[in-house]
């Protein structure tokens, strides 16, 4: 039990909170293989649910999964200029394969746009092939200088989508589609509320034309991206020679889109919802909504145990039964760890009156019912919990977040509170770096449905443009 | 249509045939990258098929996803011996990560014992830790030279099974469970016909004490290796160090396997069912299992194609519709050629006696019936096409299964009978090598339940063993 209680507490040291809940969690391991983790099996059963509910989304939404190549020639990768030099530092290079040294080295795929537009090229002849909307999940490859679990790592497990269209208008609508798509199942999900919106030209992804993202905050104040969609124009099918014929016969460029998220959502998962004493899982992607705990080994226990987990199963609610031989009080910390969402005590003192005991992981209320209605109160809880989590998830980051109307407010701001900061921004790049170097806040996403009114935060010239500042992981 | 039409027929050149087949079912298309194959949207969606039935198998029997780095350090990968003799000769190597050379070269995984047998080390300390049943689904890399869709390809998708237990009994059981477990699903969702059988001390993994394979045949009498499950004994383990307390106390050495299928099995299911016309995809493996083709454009036919689509979704088979301007004749020979299993026509003159046209694709029977019996006809027809399909394959298969009883038939049923030979071996490996290099025939695999008299088929001496042989993919 010591060992599952040794969680360093979440305002003491966050950063090594999170590194013991990620790991007494069992959500990953560290590897022999310098940057690269373990996914354990709980950790990817969370990937495995979240997968499940997205590949879903976009099938309904007309996406179909293909497979690309893992590996890109570096003729090709040089292509598109702003991508090249974007991506080039952070690629693992293959130079051999068996003994012999290969004629090109092949980099190791840090994204798809190039191979799916090598591809496209190929498919893509008339307005009919248009438009083309594949996805595929797949595991990329970034040589990470320095890693941590799930927020940084040289090997990613992502999904990403990249869409080729006939107009800039539909390219668009696609680039806004699926970044909505995001923020719902981060929002009904993963109970965790996001700011989307657009990035500035400095933060966008090499080679878009504009690039839109998901920004959770955590429970320290810094900001995760959670999800990315990004609208290309046609850049890149103009450097790579995409041209399809239109109802007119004639020659056109189609337009470009792509948007991804990666197992990182683990990560905010466990920085939003997290606390003391663990992990805290919302229902809705939980892959075990109820842990069982059977207290002693009487017949009765034994009796109630197997009745109800054949009622959960009936109800189809995910479950699992702790009958080790380990103390109750080991179990139930384990399970705290673990933030299944409900903990359903079978004593036998309880049960001697017809009565369970139920324990949400979020608020770690204790509920004691009778043991008839088991079923119709997890089933009444779980969308509870679920809204519950989540309107504490957005409390929480709302109170975090700040107005800086000049340098000073913003400096003091910045300094001591943790959290997003408004503020006022002329659109010069200048600016954004002096925020970036001075306090090491990044602009997070333009702010795009408020009144710009005042001056530029940082040069007090006339202001174009709200945006969010935020220090990021 | 001609595009379609133009499938060379099986007979005629077999490897072409089968060119053609994936190419035009759009199951994959070649990349810009050399050896490696992009998997299109049907393709892929057989994939999730293969992959969704196997994942729910593996997680019944008490199997655990998890996800290992995709690199393997030079180092590690020289730990036992026999395995990276096997391997070396055919990995991609790692060199640089952005502009830096590596310390130590890593190879990109082109199997994952190491890997897991790493972690095992790890997080393997009592006998309550055992067993483990961890499996992975991810793309792993061998550099071949000459590659042909699914079938050999650089970059292979596939599943991996590796497991440790506390005894060798144990660990064999498991052995031979996914065997089987592999066998029932080839048999029953894939209809193939396997020979599943231990491989000879030549023929087995690199490092495995004992290798088990299932071998299909194909139209054209050649075998298809459709997966595989080894017994490692000990030998990993040891190499690597592994060692649990016993209920004793006293430290042991675990028992592991490995096992593992990929899309090749596509491969085997284009080759053993496939014909003139392009694929026959068994009901049981079919992305989509019906295609409603709706003739014309009358208000009737549209109705008709509308309340039919419903009661194919009420009853949860899946379908599609190709309600495009193309001319019938076209979408028909389209249908063929991607193999539905059931292809269903809403014809005006049909339609005004209350009639549809079904037609089967295994047989290309055409059946007229009553519209509004047509779910319970399709749901009917399904099954007995599975099995129809079964039934074939393995009528054809056992018709080119030969035995011979000296070196003389040997020689006359290599040279003119395509298919499987039986035979009987003294266990010499020269006399395995010398048929091998007569006939390029590799064994197969033993066969374990039949009586051995009589002699070798290649030496003369007593024979020890009986053997499948036979040309492979």
């Amino acid at each position: 039990m010591s060992e599952i209680k040794d969680i360093t507490p979440r305002d003491v040291d966050f950063a090594k909170w999170y590194t013991d809940v990620v790991t007494k969690a069992n959500l990953v391991d560290y590897s022999s293989v310098k940057g690269s983790m373990i996914i354990c099996p709980y950790g990817y059963a969370i990937w495995e649910e979240m997968q499940k509910v997205l590949d879903q989304k976009f099938k309904e939404t007309g996406h179909e999964n293909v497979q690309m190549p893992m590996f890109i020639p570096e003729s090709l990768l040089n292509v598109e200029k702003d991508h090249v030099t974007g991506f080039a530092p952070e690629v693992a290079w293959v130079t051999h394969g068996g003994k012999d040294k290969l004629d090109e080295r092949l980099c190791v795929r840090p994204t798809s746009e190039i191979l799916f537009c090598d591809y496209y090229k190929k498919i893509i002849k008339s307005y009919r092939d248009l438009p083309k909307l594949y996805n595929q999940w797949c595991t990329i490859v970034r040589w990470e200088k320095t890693t941590r679990p799930f927020l940084r790592s040289r090997e990613i497990l992502w999904q990403e989508g990249h869409t080729m269209h006939a107009t800039k208008e539909e390219a668009l609508n696609e680039t806004l589609k699926m970044l909505h798509i995001y923020e719902d199942f981060q929002r009904n999900y993963l109970a965790i509320p996001v700011i989307v919106g657009k990035k500035t030209e400095k933060e966008k992804f090499a080679g878009a034309e504009a690039s839109y993202s998901l920004e959770a905050m955590m429970y320290d104040g810094v900001a995760l991206q959670n999800g990315t969609s990004h609208y290309f124009g046609n850049g890149f099918a103009k450097a790579f020679g995409i041209e399809f014929l239109n109802k007119e016969n004639k020659l056109e460029t189609p337009y470009q889109t792509s948007w991804g998220v990666t197992t990182r959502m683990i990560g905010s998962l466990i920085m939003v919802h997290g606390d003391d004493r663990g992990l805290v899982i919302p229902p809705n992607i939980a892959p075990t909504k109820v842990i069982v705990i059977p207290i002693g080994d009487s017949l009765e226990v034994k009796e109630e145990t197997k009745s109800l987990t054949n009622a959960l199963t009936k109800a189809s609610i995910s479950y699992k039964v702790d009958d080790t031989n380990k103390t109750p009080g080991f179990k139930f910390a384990e399970a705290e760890v673990k933030g299944y969402p409900i903990r359903l005590e079978i004593g036998p003192r309880d049960l001697s009156e017809g009565m369970l005991t139920l324990v949400r992981r979020d608020t770690l209320e204790k509920i004691r019912i009778n043991k008839e209605e088991v079923i119709s109160k997890i089933e009444k809880i779980l969308p509870i919990m679920q809204q519950d989590m989540y309107n504490k998830a957005l409390k929480r980051r709302d109170s975090m977040i700040y107005e800086a109307h000049n340098y000073q407010e913003f400096t003091e701001i910045a300094q001591n509170k943790p959290g997003f900061i408004k503020a006022n921004w002329c659109g010069d790049e200048a600016c954004e770096n002096k925020i970036k170097d001075d306090f090491s806040m990044k602009s997070r996403c333009l702010i795009e449905n408020e009144e710009i009114k005042g001056n530029c935060v940082c040069c007090g010239k006339e202001a174009k443009y709200r945006l969010y500042f935020g220090r990021q992981y």
